[in-house]
């Protein structure tokens, strides 16, 4: 078992503390903080919840965690000495000199600091060479990137085992191969803050509309391409010598408060459509398009799931959308209830195909699942009443894949009401693409308490609706396929 | 049916286009290049085929389509008019003089523009009540962000029909109250631009690295709740001054080349903490992380399912673990062919739950998925393999939901194969949470040829693993449940 020791804790130290403990190594955390050991659990809390469901594999046992008083007993045998003290220069060479006298020579000591160069933090170690910048960002634990930035006093051999232990927790080592105040990352976040605290001085913008004007628009281009990709996506056909031609007379005009700029000439020009070539050469222009497009959409998606930023106002819109086209939401809405109910409407979404190119079986149950929600909803089992403290379970669910779904593939599901009594009701989808079937979906839910979570009677209005919905369908011939079971001949 | 007319086609034309089109809008295009029809129709195929799934609702049907030689032809009637033509003030007042000699005097005229104030667009315009700032993103058929810049030639019921109409086609309209070169946005994307310049220019970083810098970290983060309240976060529970006073120094330090920075006095100070606590007082600190880690979670794992950036990096990473953990990968590798293989073992992840506060049914169903995904690669049906034409597809699917699990839960699942015969196999799995059972999953897949998407045999090699497996599994008594429909009596 490998042991990693966090000198100083805090919300980085923590952040670190849960990255080498969840990947399976035993952590030793010194901090002459008293609260220290509850600040770390408070990160460890958040990590523990968020962390392991991140992969789609279970992580290693957990390793163990120890708080020392000691620094010298805290380093014995650490493989990796991560510092996140305060950023103060002497403080930190001060801390290296205490624990350079009890740690294992070859050990990494790395240091979490945002803007100091390693040459300075090395300046009058015992072993400079086993020091290097590993610049971690917040949450530490969930966030893959690290600068790694040595000095030349570190060896290539030691800056290859600290990229290679860092991903192996699941970090990004971003090597920076030469050292410059604040590395690269923080200086992008430090431009973008002065001009936004300019913005916010001169009156433009408050921060909550800075904050929008970044999470709604180029925020989400960034997560997934960066800022030379984007352009040279934006820029299409022409390429990227015709995009910085377009935006290059834009460094001399007031765009910002920040004027101090490079000399736009051909070289930087030629400098800077090299290395995009080099990046990104071997992808098509369209390919490009498409992939952003892809990954723009899966994002905002998983915002929408989490009903946040871009993806709340998407979940508005939609709500919007679906009164605007007539969907039913209760039951008095019902204009033939003798029919099969429309509960879904909707396109086939990038994030729902798998390897063979068409809708993932998983993805057919969702859309039986949202048509579940939907009828609930018009039999009056909605937020307000969920709220109250009773929902409906799903028992079991029996599809048959009927045929395929491709991407943008418009789906309607109809829903029946095969039967209803008591705390249990027995329905039937069918989803249909134009005039295919492409899957049916039987399913029985049971009515539930959510404090007890065990089966408890709807209320009188839910059965009265339902009833009302299985009456009046009950004329309809009784579904091919119902009360199936798997591997029947068809 | 409104109209919207579209003046200077183009990537960003294009974008307000589909925005329009998609949305129910009839949409008139002007724009003297006679490419303008081919580039436009690019942007639409890349928009049809990414913005309906976006949406869980069903879009309207889709307006209709018109390119016009004149603009008197194009303007007539339509209720709004986007001009997205080159960034020369001339050219756009020009414009907007020919095109209000046509145009409904209550129309909208909006500008695309990157940099110019609305008066600057406005001046020597016979209407300038009429002209407005709407400053969309690319891809504007994607992106919702929308500034809104109005001058004080704008009324204040303009802007808010404005607004209205960018809401109505699924954007956010960010209204910026005072003009400035460049609004709000692009400031931030000006001097990230020249902090970038810079540092390829004197060599720290390539642009690649500098993507990288961005995508694998605080890209993720601003996509989701961008800088104000980032830091808010950061900060914890010692509250945004605390976290101002900590970095206020650096402003005065060389953290970037842009050095024109405003004064950081106790003004300034309040003026941010003020409006950081107006933004987002109301959430607790704890719930904001919590919040946080959980949209960073569902994005990187939507960028895990396009296999791209953070999501390429995690996923390389699960492979290692898995490999790592002794999960199996093939045929020869199963230590006890007799007993059930252990085809998934994950966390629960929070994307993966729904409002009733425990995994939706679609993820029991994407875990049984994942299992069957697994059991195809041990018995030979494996990237290699689909890509010379074969596959399984699942024909039915029965799942029984036996007992909860909630966010971060660690479940295993366990795969039988009940019988294999030609293009057929029956495979049940089973669900577990520690000693709880969580599930069970019955499900014929059928092996197809990818190209005529009909049955057809598989390689002898994977039939003959399956009939290995099957056979060593037979003297497992039949499971509980196997063969049962939905609603018989357990």
């Amino acid at each position: 078992m490998k042991t990693a020791t966090i000198v100083g804790g805090g919300v980085i130290g923590g952040g670190w503390a849960a990255r080498f403990l969840l990947n399976g190594w035993d952590v030793r955390v010194f901090d002459p903080d008293p609260e220290a050991e509850r600040k770390m659990g408070e990160v460890l809390d958040n990590a523990r919840r968020a962390m392991p469901g991140m992969s789609d594999t279970a992580l290693p046992e957990e390793g163990a965690l120890s708080f020392h008083d000691s620094l010298s007993e805290a380093v014995e045998g650490a493989a990796w000495i991560q510092e996140s003290v305060p950023e103060r220069l002497e403080l930190k060479q001060k801390v290296y000199q205490s624990l350079q006298e009890h740690c294992d020579p070859a050990a990494v000591i790395g240091s979490s600091t945002s803007g100091f160069k390693p040459s300075e933090l090395q300046a009058g170690a015992a072993r400079p060479e086993q020091i290097v910048v590993t610049h971690p960002f917040n949450p530490v634990y969930l966030l893959p990137l690290i600068e790694v930035v040595p000095s030349d006093r570190n060896t290539p051999e030691f800056v290859g085992r600290v990229k290679e232990i860092l991903a192996g927790l699941g970090m990004y080592p971003l090597h920076v191969r030469k050292e410059i105040d604040a590395h690269i990352a923080d200086r992008f976040l430090e431009a973008v803050w002065r001009e936004a605290l300019w913005l916010v001085k001169d009156g433009i913008a408050t921060t909550e509309e800075i904050d929008e004007a970044i999470r709604m628009g180029f925020g989400i281009r960034w997560a997934q391409m960066g800022l030379f990709d984007t352009y040279r996506v934006a820029g299409g056909e022409a390429g990227m010598k015709h995009f910085m031609a377009q935006f290059g007379p834009a460094l001399q005009w007031p765009w910002t408060r920040l004027m101090d700029v490079p000399e736009f000439n051909d070289e930087l020009v030629d400098l800077i459509a090299g290395q995009s070539d080099a990046q990104s050469g071997h992808l098509d222009i369209r390919d490009m398009e498409r992939i952003r497009d892809d990954n723009l959409v899966a994002m905002m998606r998983a915002l929408k799931g989490q009903d946040w930023g871009a993806g709340a106002l998407m979940n508005a819109h939609d709500a919007r959308l679906a009164a605007g086209a007539g969907m039913v939401r209760q039951a008095a809405d019902i204009a033939d209830p003798s029919q099969p109910i429309v509960t879904v409407r909707r396109a086939v979404p990038v994030d729902w195909l798998d390897y063979n190119g068409h809708m993932n079986e998983s993805r057919y149950l969702q859309a039986f699942s949202d048509a579940s929600d939907r009828l609930m909803e018009i039999i009056g089992c909605d937020q307000d009443y969920i709220a109250t403290g009773g929902s409906y379970f799903t028992a079991e669910t029996h599809i048959r894949n009927i045929d395929e779904a491709r991407l943008g593939a418009r789906i309607e599901v109809r829903t029946r009401v095969l039967a209803a009594e008591g705390k249990k009701m027995h329905i039937w989808h069918e989803m249909h693409c134009a005039d295919r079937l492409l899957a049916t979906g039987e399913q029985v839910l049971i009515h539930v308490s959510l404090e007890t979570r065990r089966p408890s009677p709807p209320s009188d209005a839910i059965a009265s609706n339902l009833a009302m919905i299985a009456q009046a369908q009950s004329a309809l011939p009784m579904p091919e396929g119902v009360g199936r079971h798997v591997g029947a001949p068809r």
